[in-house]
This record gives structure tokens, sequence and C-alpha cells, in this order.
């Protein structure tokens, strides 16, 4: 079954990952070609992907009514992997695991800036706790910037026995947590095998989630606002980890 | 001329900052008061607020088409302050200045999301380049998820003529930029008087905006989707200053 991708930045990305078979790309018919709009047509063009112009809410339908910027992309779908091959990707880069698990996390947008960081940080893999949790739609597509496209991310049907069988092969599960008596972000050095687990917008971890993490770390917050957004919290903290890796991977590091 | 906030919490926080004349809250006629509704309208009570049910194409309008969560608040306009009132509440707390200052950022989330990181780790105030940029508009108080109702935050008519005299008064000015040559951002002690600065989505600083920073700093990125969201910079890097500070002010420092 295929889906429609929307947006930009999901479409174009999709196009250059080319994990997905792109069948069909159709443009409004009054958008201009030109700037990034051509350049997206020049790379469906390069990939063998037809494109075709029709009257805007058809995308309008197609899109669900999102702010798909005048496009749709026909495409299969979501190539997800497996848990085995996120490890092989940090042996084949030479790097101790570095792995993000979400446990049933609810908004589209929210897990879409994750992913969009896991990229940037260079995250093996994303974990995700299927079924009750965000699927990788085309919503999480367009808000990720299509940077899911390059991602490696799985699904698994029990989260906790996953990160049971990671801790079998001395990954460390580190939550992010909340409360007075978890110590602050920077008291461990997180340059390790690391699974960093964040809970869902509200509720946070499930308590055997939480219960399974080897330790829990705080994003201390002194505001009159205690609280922070789940996408916030996750940002920092793989930045964090990150920079205790010594930004490796980076281009100028 | 008064407003119409909208928002659990961009309510909620109005209410209990008692910053702004709240006139009146008007509430759908058919949701239940029990949950978060019962406690802003416990509260509306206690500050003297009327209460109203109205019909729910009245906040539709009210709120011009945003998800309003059943209610919008009728308040005075938002109490920008000064920058020495900034300057001063460091004094208060014996704290070296810590100041956000954004250059035309225009998307309210964006703002929004910026200004509640900005609150968690007690930023003295946040300066907006005026008439260009985003106000504080009901959308960023909203997306603020009524943070900035407790924040300090000043428009100024030039940003370069602001930033030149806190420069003045030692406050160093880090602006977050890209590129190969920009150092990363745990290249420097933050700790320090200190002006993060924030261009705009896609533009960046402007070029006087850059150049009248003492230093740039970057967030390393090494994906396949080289851009992160100014939000997501922004953060990483308030939280990043923060840190170098020790977490000053946190309750469990």
């Amino acid at each position: 079954m295929s889906e429609f991708l929307y947006g930009h930045w999901a479409i174009m990305e999709t196009l250059r990952a080319g994990r997905r078979q792109c069948e069909q790309l159709v443009i409004t018919e009054t958008v201009e070609e030109k700037g990034i709009v051509a350049e997206i047509i020049g790379v469906a063009n390069e990939r063998g992907v037809k494109v075709k112009k029709v009257q805007r809410r058809i995308i309008d339908d197609l899109a669900q009514g999102a702010n798909h910027q005048n496009m749709a992309l026909r495409a299969s779908p979501y190539p997800y992997v497996e848990v085995p091959q996120v490890l092989e990707l940090g042996k084949t880069r030479g790097e101790k695991p570095f792995i993000l698990l979400l446990d049933l996390l609810k908004d589209p947008q929210n897990v879409g800036v994750l992913m969009r960081v896991a990229d940037a940080v260079g995250i093996h893999g994303v974990i995700l706790q299927d079924r009750r949790g965000v699927d990788v739609t085309p919503a999480v597509v367009n808000a990720s910037s299509g940077a899911v496209e390059h991602l490696q991310i799985v699904r698994v049907t029990n989260l906790v026995q996953t990160m049971r069988d990671l801790k079998e092969q001395d990954v460390w599960m580190v939550g992010l947590d909340i409360g007075p008596n978890v110590p602050p972000i920077d008291k461990t050095d997180l340059n390790m095998s690391i699974g960093i687990v964040l809970g869902s917008e509200g509720e946070g971890m499930r308590r055997l989630v939480r219960d399974t993490c080897d330790l829990l770390l705080a994003l201390p917050m002194r505001g009159a606002v205690a609280s922070l957004n789940v996408a916030t919290v996750g940002s920092v903290a793989l930045y964090a980890a990150w920079q205790a890796r010594g930004w490796q991977g980076w281009a100028h590091a």
C-alpha cells in the first residue's frame, strides 16, 4: 500500500534518500517551477518519477488538510529496519552504540523534531514502541524536514524487552525524567554505549520502561512554568550526549 | 486596546502572573468544568475576573481559527519592559547578565518555544527587534505555554545599537551561526555576562547583527539534512549556557 508524502523537504529527502519506491509526484497546476520546486522536479526527473500537474483541491485531499506546499509524492511505505541493523551501523562507523528510544510519543510534530535532531547528531537508529505511539506517517516525515528518510527506524512490539536485550549487549539505557531526586544531565559522562529513552508528552515513561533504565537523568528547570516539551528535552539530551562523544563524525571536529 | 488570549496554559499563566488587566474569561457553553478547566475558572474567580459562557463559534472568531481549547481571555496588551529592568533583575538575583536576543524571527511557534526555554533556564530578559519580527502575540503566548507572562521582554527599534550598549556594560554578545569556520558551542566557557543572539529562520542573523557579535559559535551537525530549526539551536544553546553557570538558581543545584 502506498502513501502520500507532502511538504518540500519531506519530498526532496525521500527522493534523495531513494529508499522508497516513488510512483508519482503531483504538483498544483498553478505553482511556479522555480527555486526549491524546480529542484524537486529536477530530482524527480533524474529518478524517473513521473510528474503530474493537478488541481489544488486534489492535493488538499491527499494531504488531508495539512500544509502540503503544493505537492504530494506517492511512495511505498516507510522502510523500517530491525535492531541488528542499528547496532551494525555503529560497528561500521567504528562508534559505540548511539540509540534513541521513544516510549509512546503521541505528537507527530514532536517526533518529527526529535528525528531531525537525531539525524543531526548521527544517531544509529531510533526505536519506537509499536501500535500505541506515533508511526512514521507523512506528518512525521514532514515535521522532520525529511530527516527520517535517512535514519534507521525500528518498531518493536515490546520496548521493555528490547531495552533488556540492548542492556545485555552493554548498551546503557538512560531515561530522561523529572523530579527533585533525579540528578542533572551533566552528572554522568554520556560518552558510552547509550540508548536515550524519552517518555510520552504529559505522562513521561511508563513505569516498567523507567524501571528498566540503568540510570535516570533530568534537565534542570528553574522557571515559573515548570515543564518543557519532550522535543526540547530530547534535543538538549541528544546534543549533550554527542558533545560527550567529542562531536564524533562531525566534518569539522 | 485589549486582546484575546487563548489556550489553557496561556490563560492560566496570564491569570497567575497577574501582570495584565484581565477583563473577562469566555468559555464554550458545552465544555465540562473539570480538571484544568475548573482550575482556570477557580483562578479567574480568585482574581475577580468575570467568567461567561458563549457559543463555540464566538471563541473560534476571537482566536482567529487557532486551537483555543474552548476558552479566551480578554486582557490588556503584553507588558513590555526596558533594558535597564533586565539588567536590574540580574543584579537583584546576584547573577551575571543572562539575556536572549532575537533578530527578526518570524514564526510564533519558534518564538514561543524559545520563550518557554528562556523561562526554564532563568533568562533575565528577551530582547526583540521591533516591527519586522514577531511580537508577543496571543499565538506566541500560547506557543510558550504562558511562559512569556513571567518573562521580561523588551522591544527595541535598533537591535545593533542595543547590542553595542550592552557590550559597553561588559555583556558579551554570542551569536549562534553556521558554517565550517565557526567553532562549536563547547569551545568557549559560557559562564560569563552573556547575550545569546539568534537570527531568523532561513536567513540567520542580519550582517550587521552578526558583525556586532563578540564571538560566533555553531551547533555541530553531521546528518544528511544539514540544518536545524532555530528553536532547536536556541534551546541547546540556552541550556549549554545555563549548564556553564552550574545550573545557578535551580532548586536542586
